[in-house]
């Protein structure tokens, strides 16, 4: 049976190297590559999807799993071995279960859909993606019913991004979390509005550079292992733990997206680079799911680097580095990058609305899915919700409904994860105080050692050996809760705003 | 047949996409990649071999080709179809003769010599790298075992990198050549020295990098199908005809490395992005042989960018871009840049003096792999050797015979190609002086797309269609000859030097 599973350990290796070899493939693709290689690369990285697929719903990997059934049966579940089996039995059923001829019109639709997305956005005409948007809501459909053992179909979409979650989970968290978080931007929208001009002022784009490479270096990043480099949509690529690489971009004339996105892209990359190294080449050397990867990102991105202690720390350098500050204080500085305001984009969002762009997709989402909802009809009813929830109303589509890239790639039920991710960054902050009561402290002496240390033990070395939930509620005592989160929210926005 | 064909084409592109991906992974290596990343990216260039090396001597492709034999003989031996056949019967013949065992051990050897060398070169202490060359030099010998049919074992290995080139051509065409090279540097180092000292001085790095890629648009360098980025040791990288990307290296007090290198990298790179793009993913996509690519690199780099006519146009740019430079006139200028001195390291060599260190390497290996010597006496017979070629005597192994890398890349038989592309880069520069007589007006007006024209129809066009004497011949009515080159150097230096 060791030798069974030794040959299973293999079949993943091998599935392991090619794959995050095809992973450098779009990393470059989205850093450096040629404009003119698209067709060349669009080939190298099919064959490469090809060949893991391949491998990955081999009938050998089949036998294999069905033979070590008694060999896991046999252990301790919450073994290393034992969990190696369950992640990979559990990703052969799901390649399993699609048709190759699903697979193919799957990779064919959403190359398509792509081109349909960018051409819509940029005339900001829906019709243009329309057609294509259907297909991707028929091939969502087609791919729900593949599992049909769900409770609704919107858990097979769901369940791919984050194991075992289930709608009727994710739709209760943020059925108690919309009123509380619309009554907070209510009575924020009250107050006097706070002062963020500072942040839209030209910024040195090589100090801006440096000055994130400073910040994430006392974060911990390991440049060792890993790099940073310019792209136009951010990304964190972990091609193993020695190999994680972040992307970031500039913008000229506003502070927040190269520092913010910076620290958040950082959050992604310690979680790769802190997987165990004994899980090195196993299937489970990955993130838990997209909800746990986006609470480390999103900790450092607003806990951390929004965060008073950290800016009693890191203002002085800033001013130093960025003279055109000195007449702003340390006070403005913080109530300025914390300002918040509704708005038509969901990446430009503040912590206090984001999760309700969230929630108008989710809503959104279910309803193609459920068939209640015709996609020529997605632009009114967009902007009818986001009236609703934000009272705004978006000037065009571009600003609305085709600002997203996602769907276009051929995913629903993604974005939820983002919202989910913003809610355990709180549940976990709520144990780390709790565990280090001078966490401020640290931050405020810009030690971040022990914040590092405390998320690799009971986070990151696990990689992807528990469920979400099962990781959360490990770690702190309950599963997925919006009420750290308000908690977190109710303070922060009450102090800064006067509540 | 048609289908049969069509069937082969199809395995070759699937070889062909995954070998530049693999590729991609090598450039990024030499380029971007972490330091800490080396075992995850040697696991991932390890399955791509393996697959490769699999699909090009599988049964099927055997089976393919044999069926088609027919087929092609029923072409015309010269059309498209026919050589395409041809060279997929040639690679899949030469990989077939290799047991899979010799090429595990091959990359196994290969890996711990590398080490071996870079450890020994560091130290220069050629007791470390001694027993892993002895199995480099084992590896040769028994590959050239599997090509019994050869005149001379060295005719196996040529033959990897120039298709179709025998060991006694290599060595008639150096016998010919070494008298007069010995002879001409002889003759100019019995006049006055010419001063290069303006050379080594501070360049501002920027302004260097920039220099260059003016000079390497103008050459007409299609930036929209590549890029150039640093290495240590400059490469040329195509992955396809839209995707060929150059790296360069700046040494911020001496002038030569980083222009010189970009011209030479321009020249292997135009010919990368010049193959016909009716050849794109097949098997014809690629140089004729490594003699031919090395006649486009150094082409560009000494008969264009070491010529008087291009810095008639250049030397005022030159002059603005490093003010240093004002005080040393035109004539001083391409003189130092075209200092003739014996010196130790091959890579630094003049034109004069470059292909005597070729001649001693070439030597060196038929002599090791004939077993007329022993490993542990090469350090001695180098130095022997360089004294009597270019009076000489290295100070130590590292500046000897641990200088280069490529014995520790398993590989004897390279290195003549490096000669032989300097004798064909002057055999097509007498056709293309016949063809435009202007040519030396062109480049003086600044004008390259003549030259770039000729060598597209002439060579860049036909990628792998011709062998590399059939390719010579056809276009200069000769095979591979030192009569230009003699001509060249005569004419050249004997201006320079007034001989």
């Amino acid at each position: 049976m060791q030798e069974k599973f030794e040959q299973l350990q293999e079949k993943l290796r091998d599935i392991i190297d090619l794959g995050t070899a095809g992973a450098l493939l779009g990393w470059d693709q989205n850093t450096y590559m040629p404009p003119a290689a698209a067709e060349t690369r669009g080939h190298q990285m099919a064959i490469i999807s090809r060949i893991v697929h391949e491998w990955a719903t081999s009938e050998e990997m089949g036998r294999l799993l069905e033979d070590l059934k008694p060999y896991q049966e046999s252990l301790d579940p919450d073994s290393d071995e034992a969990r190696m089996i369950k992640v990979a039995k559990r990703e052969y059923d799901i390649a399993t279960r699609l048709p190759s001829e699903f697979v193919v019109e799957q990779s064919r639709v959403t190359t398509a859909a792509f081109s349909a997305w960018a051409e819509a956005r940029a005339k900001s005409d829906f019709k243009i993606f329309e057609p294509l948007l259907a297909k991707v809501v028929d091939l969502n459909q087609r791919f729900a019913a593949f599992f049909p053992e769900v409770d609704h179909p919107y858990d097979a979409l769901l369940d791919q991004f984050e194991p075992g979650m289930k709608t009727a989970e994710v739709k209760a968290i943020f059925d108690a979390l919309r009123p509380e978080q619309v009554e907070l931007i209510q009575a924020i929208s009250e107050q006097p509005q706070v002062d963020d001009s500072f942040l839209h002022q030209p910024f040195d784009e090589k100090a801006q550079w440096d000055f994130g490479v400073e910040v994430i270096t006392q974060f911990g990043y390991d440049w060792q292992r890993g790099r940073q480099d310019k792209a136009p949509h951010p990304f964190t690529m972990g091609l193993s733990i020695d190999d994680v690489r972040i992307t970031t971009r500039v913008d000229p004339n506003f502070f927040n997206p190269m520092f913010f996105g910076t620290a958040h892209e950082c959050g992604h990359a310690l979680y790769n680079q802190g997987h165990a190294r004994k899980y090195f080449r196993t299937i489970l050397s990955d993130g838990a799911s997209l909800a746990v990867h986006e609470s480390q990102s999103r900790m450092y991105e607003n806990l951390v680097a929004r965060s008073y202690p950290f800016w009693e720390h890191f203002y002085p350098r800033m001013q130093e580095v960025f003279p055109q500050m000195s007449g702003v204080s340390l006070d403005q500085f913080y109530k300025g990058i914390n300002k918040v305001e509704p708005s038509l984009i969901r990446v430009e969002a503040d912590e206090a609305t984001y999760n309700l762009h969230i929630m108008l997709r989710l809503e959104l989402e279910i309803a193609m899915l459920e068939g209640k909802v015709a996609v020529k009809d997605l632009p009114e009813l967009w902007n009818t919700k986001i009236q609703e929830y934000l009272g705004l109303t978006p000037p065009n589509d571009a600003l609305g409904v085709l600002q997203d890239v996602h769907w276009s790639y051929g995913n629903l039920g993604y974005f939820s994860t983002y919202a989910l991710g913003n809610l355990v960054s709180a549940q976990l902050w709520e144990v780390i105080t709790k565990d280090m009561p001078d966490i401020e402290d640290q931050i405020r002496a810009g030690k971040f050692e022990g914040l590092l240390t405390w998320l690799r033990e009971k986070i990151h070395t696990h990689g992807k050996k528990f469920e979400p939930q099962e990781l959360v509620q490990n770690v702190t005592g309950s599963k997925i809760d919006p009420a750290a989160y308000m908690r977190y929210l109710k303070n922060k926005f009450g102090k800064i705003y006067k509540l």
